[in-house]
């Protein structure tokens, strides 16, 4: 009842939601295949960046901003375009390469002005290891396809190539297996919405610690997806789980889950340009004399969280590569563990 | 947005929150001062009590329930009160004698159909050790005053007597030390609504474990208390000093607190019958770019939270004693940690 005074859901305000950067003129960013660009043309590729200083230890003096080359494989998907957009915003310096199955006009496609050229996946294993020569700093970002993800992590770790996978499916165990292996600094996580991970955390360190804190109450679950998603959110099977150990007895069958447009913006109060992508969860517990209820919301929509999330856990993994960690493989926990690195 | 469709708070409702015992016959079951009740008259106090076992290691027996002699302290007030019938519900025996200030009718009140002999506070050094001799597995509740936590747990420690202290205020420093150095049991809680500290608590390792993880969101916080509660709740400071550490830009003084009481019926969503007693908080984040949000509630009506977090810590406290645990002093967070044990 308390939402009742806070703003409808801020997405729902028919503002842009992030500034176009002005244009820049076109420049030649595309390296031919085969061929390393000449080091006068490379401007943006250092072949050092500075490291990131810890902005709390220096008062009063902005800390640089963390910077290295990112090839994001693949620019053309909805979530990779959204990643290289978010990396280019963060300071990153998107290498101007990527792969892709789908037909591109040219053969190039444009991501914040800058023209990225787009090679067939087959032709990867010959043209990355140009790209890594010239950028030895590099990050790969995979958002691909499930049945991608294995050869995708093979090719990376075979090129000695730190990447962040977010892409789901595959075989999952092979993939951490391959990396392990490998011995390849990398961040493997089926969630890159980092603040959503936390939460989720949260509630799993609540249910380990206190189990049965809540016995007797009683629990209402609803989820709104867009509509293709027919299934519960793992989300919210993972949380249903954790209330399960808090002591609420609850089946999974009781989720209410959301899926009629009609329905999501009238009642649930879903923006309507992101009923084809948003994730909202709500959870509402309730005392056995009814005199004590909790709520929790996640709310979604579109995909900038996971973009985020993204570009943190690059930042991430290069800091521990600058750093010689020994520890190589990672999740998003240890992301959030690390701090805000922005 | 998403709790428009869930049922406004079930304390609205208006229902009969706690079924009325039947009335029985009244007993004798005053303890006349100074004098050991015989034997034959005290069924009720059993010199010793089964132990609790674990429901789960026995398939389809229910385990009996934990029972032990509690006094509390003081039965006249309305927190005392409450706690009494908590208790004599959850099955514990509650002892016939109490203490107060406050006049009473013939000395005596009535608690779930048992007369409960009223003593003034003077009395009690004079009263308690021939309880604690009747009742050796006695347990002392106090919700005093601010003014006696440190007296009574003097007395207590003096006397040897394990005591849950439900009282606000007095030297808290004091109260540890005197606890620590006479080496008695006792569970020492501000707060006694135990799943508000378990929500906390959540919040808290949330911070510890991923700091700044919300840089850059933006926090709204609502809290709701009876219109006498002058100044932010405790509660509410702390849960916004977790939101600071997550990484969040965050004045108390931008905290939103509602003591209107028609605001609070009408957009609050708190029941009329409550206005007195309730303490409801909000807390909305919101990301830079405005599509994600995420949502924490926590309505708490009256107090029956308090009464039922007060017994579960004196239960706990009991298996403590009985278990001959070396730990003596506790808060609700290890109340939490043990578990469900009713």
């Amino acid at each position: 009842m308390l939402s009742a005074t806070i703003a409808a859901h801020p997405a729902a305000a028919a503002t842009t939601l992030r500034q176009r950067h002005s244009l820049r003129p076109c420049q030649p960013l595309c390296v031919p295949i085969g061929v390393a660009a000449p080091t006068r043309g490379m401007a943006t590729a250092r072949p050092s960046v500075v490291k990131a200083l810890a902005r709390k230890n220096i008062k009063g003096v902005p800390a640089p901003k963390l910077s290295f080359p990112i090839l994001v494989n693949s620019c053309t998907g909805k979530m990779g375009k959204a990643v290289a957009e978010a990396a280019v915003s963060a300071g990153l310096q998107l290498v101007p390469v990527s792969f892709s199955a789908m037909e591109v006009p040219d053969g190039k496609c444009e991501i914040c002005d800058r023209e990225i050229c787009i090679h067939d996946p087959s032709e990867s294993e010959k043209i990355l290891p140009s790209i890594v020569k010239e950028y030895p700093d590099l990050i790969v970002v995979d958002y691909t396809v499930p049945d991608a993800v294995n050869a995708n992590a093979d090719l990376y770790c075979k090129l000695g190539l730190p990447f962040v996978m977010g892409t789901t499916g595959g075989d999952r165990q092979l993939l951490h297996k391959t990396v392990q292996d490998a011995n390849i600094y990398a961040v493997i996580s089926p969630q890159m919405g980092k603040q959503v991970v936390a939460f989720l955390a949260a509630m799993e360190i609540m249910a380990e610690q206190f189990p049965g804190a809540f016995s007797g109450y009683k629990l209402e679950v609803m989820e709104s997806h867009q509509a293709t998603k027919l299934d519960v959110s793992g989300t919210a099977k993972a949380v249903v789980s954790c209330f399960q150990k808090l002591g609420i007895s609850f089946d999974l069958d009781e989720v209410k889950l959301v899926r009629d447009p009609e329905e999501q913006v009238t009642v649930v109060g879903v923006p309507e340009e992101h009923l084809a992508g948003h994730a909202f969860h709500m959870y509402h517990l309730t005392s056995p004399d009814g005199t004590v209820s909790f709520e929790f919301q996640h709310n979604v929509c579109g995909r900038s969280i996971y973009a985020e999330g993204t570009v943190d856990a690059a930042m991430f993994l290069y800091t521990k590569i600058q750093s010689g960690a020994s520890k190589k493989l990672y999740d998003m926990i240890d992301v959030l563990r690390e701090g805000n690195m922005r």
